[in-house]
C-alpha cells in the first residue's frame, strides 16, 4: 500500500496506526481507530482496512467528520465515528479512475484504498470519486446499562498486553465506592497505575482511552 | 539501518517492505520482493537484505532494472527480477569508501546495504561502487508444467495468514472447468473472495499477485 | 504518539528504534538503545519508553550526550548512556505545558513524552520544558571479569532470533586461543560468521555490537 501512496503523492506521510489489529476482527479495529484518530493533525485521512468481505459488492465508504477524512469499507468499522459526529454526507468511492487496475479480489487495500487515499491527499475531492449514499450501516455501539447501585459493561477490546478493555466510561466510576465483578474475580479498588499491585495481580484503572480496563 | 540512511540522506523516504520474511529464507524473500517492487514509485531503491552468507565472501550486487534500483547479496534473492529483466549490467559492490567503519561480520545490511542505499539515493552511481560482474548467480525460477488435461504447480510462498501461493498463474485457469487437487484435498471450483466459504472451509482463487492461492 | 508528534512538528521524521523490546525489560530497551543511537544523525532525539513506573511519581528525564537528546523515565533504561558521556546537565521534564492534557495513568508515551520530543525538535530547549536535576538513577552496568587466564562475563541480552549477547567485548578476545564455557556447552573456536556452522550447530562470534554473541 506505501509504494501506490508514494507513487501517487510523493510527499505523503504514512502511519502504520497498529499492527495489532487481528485479521477480520472489525470490533477491535473500530475500537483502535476510535481511540487514535482524534490524536493525528486535522486533515488526517484514516484509512481503515479491515475487510473480510473484500471482492464483494460490499461499499466503499468515504467522509469527512471532526476534521478528519474515514475512508473504510461499509462493515460497520466507523460506527464509533458515525456515534460521535453523525455526518451528514457519506460517499462510496466507486469511480475506477481512482484505482489501481486492474483490482484484484482479494487486496483492495493495495487496488483501491491507497490509490483512492493518495489522491484525497493530492486534493482530489469525495464528491469526485464516488456518489452520496445514504443506507450505509452505521452499527450499533455497545452501552453500559447504569443502575442505582450497579453498572454493567462490557469487554469491547483485549489489547496486546491481554488488558480488558470495557465500554464503561471512566466518568462514572470516579468518587464512588464500588466493587468491581468480573466473572468470579472480584476486585475492590480501582488503581491509578500499574505499578499499584504485584506482578500477576489483578488490577482495575481507567485506561488511556477513558474506559475501565481490568490487567 | 534506518539511523544510517538519515545520517548520509537526511530527507530519504524508508519503507519496511516487509516484516513477514522469516529469517535466511531467500524463497520468501525474492517472492516477496518480486510482488511488491512494481507498486512502487520509479527510481525506487529495493534493498533486499536476506542473507545467510553474511560475513562471508558472497558479493553483494547492485543494478537497475524496469527503472528500479536493486541492491542485494548474491544468492539468488533477486531471481525473480533476473527472470523478468535480464539486466545488462550488473555490478558488485565493494568500495569500501561507501561502507560503514568498521565493518561488523554479521550485520552488513546496518554497515553496508544501509550506507550504498543512501549514497546511491544521494546520487552516486553504481559504477563508481563497484565493477561490473559477470558470474553472478541467476537462480532458477519454479515452472509450473502444463499439459492438455492436467497443470501441476509448486507452493512457492505461505503467506502470514497461511495461504499457500503457488506458481500457477492465473490467466491459466479462466475460463476453464477444472479440479484443484492438493495432497488428499480437493477443491471443485475456484472462488472469487474470501467470503464466498463459510470460515474454515478451504479455498481456492486467484491471488493479489495474481496466482493462484489455496486459503 | 506519532499522531502527537506530526500534530505539534508536522515535518518530524520518526524512526521505530525496535519493535522486540518485552515489556517492561528496562535491561532490554537500555542494551537495544546503547547499540543503536550512534547510527542515527547528530541531533536526533532519542525516546525510550520502557516504563514499567507510569502513573508513580518517578521523574521524566531530558538530557543531551554525545551529540543526541534522549528522554525516558527515570528508571535506569539510560545507564549505558551516562556511563559512556557522564552528562553535565539532567532536566527533569515536569512543566505540563508541554504535555498534553489530560495525562492519563498509563499513556505517558502518548501523553507526556511524544509532546515533549516534539516541541524539542521544534527547537524548545530542555530547560525550558523542565529543571535541573541531580539524584537520577544512573544504573550500573554489569562489567565482565578479567583474570589472568580466564574471562566471566553475563548473557544481557537475548535478541529475536534467539541468539545471546554477552558483556564480553570482542577486543577482549581477539588473538589469544580460549574455550568458550556455557553452562555444559563447550565451544571450542569464535566463528567470523553465521555460516561458519550447520545450521543447529552452537556458535560464538563477535556480534554487530562488538561483544561476544552465542547463536
Amino acid at each position: 500500500m506505501k509504494g501506490v501512496i508514494y507513487s501517487i503523492n510523493r510527499n505523503a506521510t504514512i502511519v502504520d496506526l497498529s499492527h495489532q489489529v487481528p485479521r477480520h476482527d472489525i470490533e477491535a479495529g473500530a475500537f483502535v481507530l476510535c481511540t487514535s484518530y482524534r490524536y493525528f493533525p486535522v486533515g488526517t485521512i484514516h484509512v481503515a482496512v479491515v475487510d473480510p468481505g473484500v471482492g464483494t459488492g460490499r461499499h466503499i465508504l468515504g467522509l469527512s467528520a471532526g476534521g478528519y477524512y474515514f475512508l473504510a469499507p461499509d462493515n460497520e468499522i466507523l460506527k464509533y465515528i458515525f456515534h460521535q459526529y453523525d455526518p451528514e454526507i457519506v460517499f462510496q468511492l466507486n469511480d475506477q479512475r481512482y484505482f489501481l487496475r486492474p483490482v484484484s479480489n482479494t487486496f483492495h487495500g493495495r487496488d483501491i484504498f491507497a490509490p483512492l487515499a493518495a489522491h484525497l491527499s493530492n486534493g482530489v475531492p469525495l464528491a469526485k470519486m464516488g456518489t452520496i449514499v445514504n443506507n450505509y450501516h452505521r452499527g450499533t455501539i455497545p452501552q453500559c446499562s447504569i443502575n442505582t447501585n450497579q453498572i454493567t459493561g462490557t469487554v469491547i477490546y483485549i489489547d496486546r498486553f491481554g488488558n480488558l478493555i470495557t465500554n464503561i466510561p471512566g466518568e462514572c466510576l470516579r468518587q464512588q465506592n464500588f466493587t468491581i465483578i468480573l466473572g468470579t474475580l472480584t476486585i475492590e479498588n480501582l488503581s491509578n497505575s500499574y505499578a499499584d499491585v504485584s506482578a500477576g495481580q489483578p488490577l482495575a484503572l481507567i485506561g488511556s482511552s477513558n474506559f475501565l480496563e481490568i490487567a
